[in-house]
């Protein structure tokens, strides 16, 4: 580093950021580097085969007292970091929900953190307010819920809901819980009802919100993992006349453990005839929605209160990107609004200040990088897309059928494959360390029936047949 | 569009990415786009000055069904979206908190959109974990916490204070809150305190939380904005002699109308005594305990049970990125902590899996930027330009203080001068409006005293002495 930089940047003489200049070296750099990256993902092993601590232990304990290099920064991108990075954008990435940064996705972010404007009010920016309006209305259309229905980025699903049941939450009625809590002597027993196999955000929403575990009844399943409507049903009218005050059920659209789908339209009728807020869970497969011969993920959703979808699960947006939509926001905004003097605006309610709809305050530009996806893939590429992903796991759905070592675990609606090796559930535990070790792919593991289960999940934007049919070849040769 | 690539990007024939040149290409343009914007931030006005709606009018009421190129895009950057951003690049931005994304910040936030891992399990992505735990150690040595303080990144401070707040609800005795919730006959009815300074998010967090706005007791702050110890433990005592159990106190370092410092010592004193959690909001103004000469910032918060500092505020790092150090971190998992079958690991207590510290399970590799920043600045450079924002709000104190039109509204303890112009609160709005209409500057307000009063607050990288002069000078030529 030069004497005259090092003084600039220690600020013994002025005390400013990298030059554009010198961004604009560093940022070609970066550029480059990520490209080299995304060229090549099937050079590192998916899962990162590092042990524990190995990455703290290669840092320094203290920061550094003095500007260090760029330079220094990059080789420890290469020596330390990467080594110790699971490859999300992998293509043989199979576990949770494969999930990818697609190109113009990544770019967007990359405004995003330029312009670094915080969206809390309309006026600290109104493209980032109008921008998410209109691209969430985009989404709202092609996914097919209705036209009163508006939208709020999130960071996760869980946020969302989260969100959510505190609006179904404030929707009670003859007791005003903003004001006065959740305790005393009068407060209603508030419970939210959703499956046994629903997200476990709905029960850390429940525990954060201040209704204990207690306050979440888990409805049972049919065969299929679908929520029992009529178990659903009997609990709410035990509960009533066991004192409870039922408030909301939360309907799964592609639970994460099989991607199987609660009757919406069934638990709608139940949650009208009870006078339920219905929120619906489409995390995942709400993206499947975009399909015109998948009316079945559209079933119920319209009769919804709330419904949420995650662009960075299977939107190819990077994380953190998660679409809650409510008929009637204003449900939303009597829960959390809260304007400080500090934070009042002239403009009323001529426009839309997000901070009213939300905990936080501070919300970054993220309509950016949706638009950025939407646009470069446009709505028939996106379909494309999703419908390759499902034609894919139908594949893999079909030779696990085939081979007689293995069973098949529950249906495939979507894009995830849940089967099992004939044998122990050790043994099954020993062939998914024995793929994820090979470094060759990633699966994960769910529980179904109380048997340990595999996970094959097709989501990653830059996945093939042929890397689906190595990776079903991998497995056959390790079982 | 050459046919061959629409092709791709349609997907009838393949359904991948931008590939990695196309990547390559566009990414450079972003660069040069960013360095462009970077290097001339003032041929802009600070704030938009789009009427509502019209970002939204600019843009197509549907969802483009094919691809579109990405020089489209570029150019509605240009068209649509610049003129509807306020600059918080902009040097004269000295609204709310001034912040800004340096430029390794902004380079830390591409490589985290571009690895898009989700930081949720240890194993997803070890480094992301390991690099979150050492860099947020870094930062608790840079700001002076003790040792046993462990680090969490959130994404704004409101989320962390939430988080803070429902770990202590969680450490009331006698009543298990996880799994019984708030209601019932023999709840306690939990109350926490906090000032009538203090930042909406608290009373936003006992919202979200079931507490209701009952369940906050705000204490009133002597002359200079500062919590009353005295009047906080008459507020304790008097509510548990009245069936209330308090729970937790809120103090502020730097709160958000004038910056005043709670008097965290005699605040802790007072918890300690009664037995409630101790949450420090330091999210501003905790960037300033990296000064030695500064202890004051730090004294007391070595006694807090939770602290909570925001790199996006005052240490250049994109937003959003807020830091919640916890004394007992286990107290956060006890709350928060629920591993459904899907997500159990092998690797157990061994390595830190963040999902249990929160609501949000997927977690976005923000710890890249942080550690940019720091390694790019070092400790001393951090220093050095958070020095000379505080010299900078003192020169503007002291230019104030020196014109007879107007009148000082508050004490600057950092970079926030609180000021009137001699008059109706009308005259001040005016002027506030005037200013802001010029484009350039931005100035926010606030309320003290019922007295509507500017805020002129430096936080912003790229501000220097002569900014702030001509801001000065603009202020006094409207007045």
């Amino acid at each position: 580093m030069r004497v005259d930089e090092k003084a600039r940047r220690t600020g013994s003489e002025v005390t400013l950021d990298m030059s554009p200049e010198e961004f604009r070296q560093w940022g070609h750099r970066t550029i480059d580097w990520l490209a080299d990256y995304l060229a090549s993902p099937e050079s590192y092993r998916v899962l990162s085969q590092v042990h524990p601590g190995m990455v703290r232990d290669a840092l320094p304990a203290a920061p550094p007292s003095d500007p260090e290099p760029m330079e220094a920064v990059f080789q420890d991108l290469d020596r330390i970091i990467l080594p110790g990075i699971t490859h999300w954008n992998h293509p043989d990435f199979y576990a949770y929900f494969s999930s990818t940064a697609s190109g113009p996705g990544i770019l967007g972010e990359l405004l995003t953190a330029g312009f670094n404007v915080n969206a809390m009010l309309w006026k600290t920016s109104p493209a980032a307010t109008e921008l998410e309006e209109m691209v969430l209305d985009w989404l709202r259309q092609m996914i097919g819920l209705p036209e009163e229905f508006r939208g709020v980025v999130y960071d996760t699903a869980s946020v969302s809901t989260f969100h959510a049941l505190v609006a179904a939450r404030g929707s009670v009625r003859d007791w005003d819980v903003r004001e006065k809590g959740l305790s005393g002597p009068d407060a209603p027993r508030l419970r939210l009802y959703t499956s046994v196999q629903a997200h476990s955000s709905v029960e850390k929403a429940a525990i954060a919100m201040g209704l204990g575990r207690q306050g979440v009844s888990k409805i049972v399943v049919d065969d299929q993992y679908r929520m029992n409507p009529y178990a659903l049903e009997a609990a709410i009218e035990s509960d009533r006349a066991g004192g409870w005050t039922p408030f909301a059920v939360v309907a799964t659209v592609g639970t994460t453990s099989t991607t199987s789908l609660d009757p919406v339209p069934a638990i709608a009728d139940i949650s009208a005839r009870h006078g339920l807020w219905l929120h619906v869970d489409a995390a995942y497969a709400g993206a499947a929605a975009m399909l015109p011969e998948r009316q079945d993920v559209r079933a119920g959703c319209d009769r919804a209160d709330s419904y949420v979808v995650n662009p960075h699960k299977w939107m190819f947006t990077p994380v953190d990107f998660s679409a809650l939509y409510c008929r009637r926001p204003e449900a939303l905004k009597a829960a959390f609004s809260l304007v400080p003097a500090y934070l009042s605006t002239p403009e009323g309610d001529t426009v839309t200040n997000f901070m009213d709809y939300g905990i936080q305050l501070g919300r970054r530009f993220r309509a950016l990088k949706l638009w950025m996806v939407i646009r470069y893939f446009g709505v028939e590429g996106l379909r494309a897309r999703i419908r390759e992903h499902i034609r894919l796991a139908g594949l893999f759905r079909s030779w696990v059928r085939d081979d007689p070592a293995f069973d098949l675990a529950a249906p495939t609606p979507f894009s995830t494959v849940c089967f099992r090796l004939k044998g122990t559930d050790a043994d099954n535990r020993d062939l998914l360390g024995r793929i994820n070790a090979s470094g060759k792919a990633f699966l994960s593991h769910t529980e179904l029936d109380g048997r340990y289960t595999l996970r094959f999940t097709v989501g990653n934007v830059r996945t093939t047949e042929e890397h689906v049919r190595r990776a079903w070849e991998l497995i056959q040769s390790l079982a």
